[in-house]
C-alpha cells in the first residue's frame, strides 16, 4: 500500500503552545500494525480538551505532541485486521482511538461494548502505545490509529459538520442515550458551547417533549431556541430560576466545566429518580451541597464519559437522519493557532473545525 | 369493638423536651377511620429522628407531640377495610404511616409500589391528617393510625428485635435491595450505628461477597465482624484507606448524618458503575468533589428514603429466614426520657427499644 506520505502537523512543545505557538512540523508515528488505519486528514474539530493538553492543565503533557481529537478524512491505508473500512472511505475518528476489544476475552469493558472505558484504551493524542511510540492527532495532514474507532461517516453528513461530533457530539449525546432521553422525556441541558449545543440538538433528534437550555445569561437564547430549545433559563439574570423550575426535569446533562456551579439549585429541578450526568470535566471541587435533595427524590449525581463505539454509530445514524446540523466555524488548518485562541476567549459559535484545503478533493 | 383504653404517651411540648423533659401525658388520637389500625403498643425503637424531631431540628415541630416510630404491638381494633390484619395479631409500623395507596388512581408513586414517596403521605408521628387531626407516635401506650404501612411480624422475630427493623433497618435494607447486593457484590457499609448495623447484617442476609464496615475509628470494629462484616475500615486511623482499598466496591451505603464526610475519598472507593447511596439526613451541605471520579467510572451518589411496604415485607421475610437479630438496648418505656438522653450521647449498642411492659403478656 501506497505510504509515500509525510506525517506532519502543528505540534505543541511546551505549555506557552496553547498562546498561539504550535509549530509546523513532521513527526514519526507509530510503526503501521494490522489493525491500524492511516487517514488523509480533510477536517479537524478544535476540542476545548485540546487546550488543556496543549497547556498540561490535566498534569504535565508529554511534548512534543500533536492535539486534535475530531478527525475526518480519508482512508489512504488500512491494515488486513480492519472491518468495515476500505482504503477510500471517509470516516472520523474520536477522542478514543485504540482500546483492547477484548481480543484475550478479559476485559469486562469491551466485552460489554463500553470500549470507551477500557483500562487499555489509547487516548487519540497525548498518548503512548505499548511500544513507547506516541499517539499523534488531527491538526495535521495524516493521522494514524488503531481502527477500534473509525468509523465510516454517513453519506448525508457533510466532514465538516461531522468532525465535531466525534468528541463534542457523542460525549452529549451518550448521557442522553444512556438515560434514556426521548418522546416523553423533559431534559435540560446545561452550558450552550460545542457539547451543549449538541445536547439540545441530540435531544431534539431523539424526540424528547421538553429541551430547557440553562445558561448564565439569555446572549445565547436565540441560538438555543434555533437548536431546538423550547425553554431558556438564564441564572444569573432570574434569581428564582431554581423554584420556578424545581422538580420540572428527568434528566439534566451537564457540559460545563466551571466548578462555580449552582449544584443545589440544579438539584433542585430535577423529578423524582431524575439524574445530573456531568460530561464537563471540572479541574477543581463543585460547591458543597445538600444531600437531602437526593433522599426524598432519589435523584442521582453521575457523570459520563465521550461514548462507545456502538453509541458513535447510532448518533451518527440518527443525526444523517433527522438533518442534525454542527454549527460550525470552519477555518484554514493554516489558522490553527489563532483558532485555539480564539476558541479559548469563547469565541467559538459553536465549533471551530480546521480545514485542511489541501486535501479537499 | 373494644375502645376501653386511653391513648396517653410521653410528650413533647418545646425544643428542651429532648433534654429528658418529655411528659407522660393522655391526648386525642384522630378519629378512627375504616383503613385505621389501632395498636396496643409493646415497644417501641429509639431513632435518630425522634432526637431532630423532639428539638425542632428539622424546621418547627408542631407541639405538643409524641415521638417514635418503630412500633410493635398487638392490633386490638382493625377497620373494616383493612385486608391481611386482624385484632390479635402481631404487628408493626414504621416510619411512614399513611399514604394514598392510590385510590384514585391518579398516583404514580402507589402506582409504582413506592409509597413511602407518595406525596399524600403521613408521616407516623408529627404530621397531621387532611381534616387537622395529629399523627402521634409509639413511645406510648396506643397507637392508631392507616393501615397502609401495618405489618404482621414473622413468628421467628422477636417483638423488642422487630421494632428498630421497621425504620433502622428497612432504610439501611431498601439501597441494599435497591442495588442488587447480593452474591458476588461487594458493599460497604459507613457507620456503624442503628442503621449501620442493620446494613451490614442485612448485606451479609442478602449473600454479598465483601462486606466492608466504614467508621472512623476501630472502636466498633469487633463488633462489625460479629454482624458480619468481611473487613473493616478506619478512616481516622490509616490515612491511605482511600487508596488501598480503591475501585473495590459496587455499591456503599452511608448511614452518617454528620455532614463532614470525606466525600471524595467515599466515591475512591467505588468499581466501575459503583454507586454511593446515601441515607444518613445531613442537616447541612457536604463537602464538594471533584466530578472526574464520577466521569471516568460512571459511578453515581444518590440517596434513598426509607423503604417501600414490598420492601418491608421482603426483609421482614429475609430477616426471618436468616436469623438476623437486631442488637438492641432494652429500657422500660418509664425510661424514655433517659433513652433519648443516652442516645444523643452515642451509647446505643446499637438501638435503644423502649419496653412497655405492662402490655407484655
Amino acid at each position: 500500500m501506497s505510504t509515500d506520505y509525510k506525517f506532519q502537523g502543528w505540534l505543541g512543545l511546551d505549555p506557552d503552545s496553547v498562546n498561539g505557538k504550535m509549530v509546523w512540523k513532521e513527526y514519526e508515528p507509530k510503526p503501521f500494525e494490522e489493525n491500524d488505519v492511516d487517514i488523509k486528514i480533510t477536517h479537524c474539530g478544535v476540542c476545548g480538551s485540546d487546550i488543556h493538553v496543549l497547556r498540561s492543565g490535566w498534569g504535565p503533557s508529554d511534548y512534543p505532541l500533536c492535539v486534535g481529537h475530531e478527525i475526518v478524512g480519508e482512508a489512504v491505508r488500512v491494515g488486513p485486521k480492519v472491518k468495515d473500512i476500505k482504503v477510500g472511505d471517509r470516516v472520523g475518528v474520536g477522542a478514543q482511538a485504540g482500546a483492547c476489544m477484548n481480543q484475550n476475552g478479559d476485559c469486562e469493558f469491551c466485552a460489554d461494548g463500553i470500549e470507551n472505558h477500557c483500562p487499555k484504551g489509547i487516548p487519540t493524542y497525548g498518548s503512548r502505545y505499548p511500544d513507547g511510540s506516541k499517539a499523534y492527532g488531527g491538526y495535521a495532514d495524516y493521522w494514524r490509529g488503531s481502527a477500534n474507532f473509525v468509523f465510516k461517516i454517513p453519506d448525508e453528513i457533510p466532514s465538516d459538520e461531522a468532525a465535531p461530533m466525534l468528541c463534542g457530539g457523542i460525549t452529549a449525546f451518550s448521557p442522553l442515550n444512556q438515560y434514556g432521553a426521548g418522546p416523553g422525556k423533559k431534559v435540560g441541558i446545561i452550558g450552550i458551547g460545542g457539547l451543549g449545543h449538541f445536547g439540545i440538538m441530540g435531544a431534539k433528534a431523539l424526540g424528547c417533549e421538553t429541551i430547557v437550555a440553562i445558561s448564565r445569561t439569555s446572549a445565547k437564547k436565540e441560538d438555543a431556541l434555533k437548536m431546538g430549545a423550547t425553554d431558556f433559563i438564564a441564572t444569573d439574570e432570574d434569581k428564582d430560576w431554581a423554584t420556578k423550575h424545581a422538580g420540572t426535569l428527568d434528566l439534566i446533562v451537564s457540559t460545563v466545566s466551571s466548578p462555580k456551579m449552582p449544584l443545589q439549585q440544579y438539584l433542585q429541578l430535577l423529578r423524582f429518580k431524575g439524574a445530573l450526568v456531568q460530561v464537563g470535566a471540572p479541574d477543581d471541587i463543585v460547591p458543597g451541597f445538600n444531600m437531602a435533595a437526593l433522599l426524598l427524590k432519589r435523584a442521582s449525581i453521575t457523570g459520563s464519559y465521550i461514548g462507545a463505539p456502538g453509541e458513535i454509530k447510532k448518533m451518527l445514524e440518527i443525526f444523517a437522519k433527522k438533518g442534525v446540523h454542527t454549527w460550525t466555524n470552519n477555518v484554514p488548518m493554516s489558522a490553527a493557532n489563532k483558532a485555539i485562541v480564539d476558541m479559548e476567549a469563547g469565541k467559538a459559535r459553536y465549533r471551530y473545525v480546521l480545514v485542511n484545503e489541501k486535501h479537499l478533493k
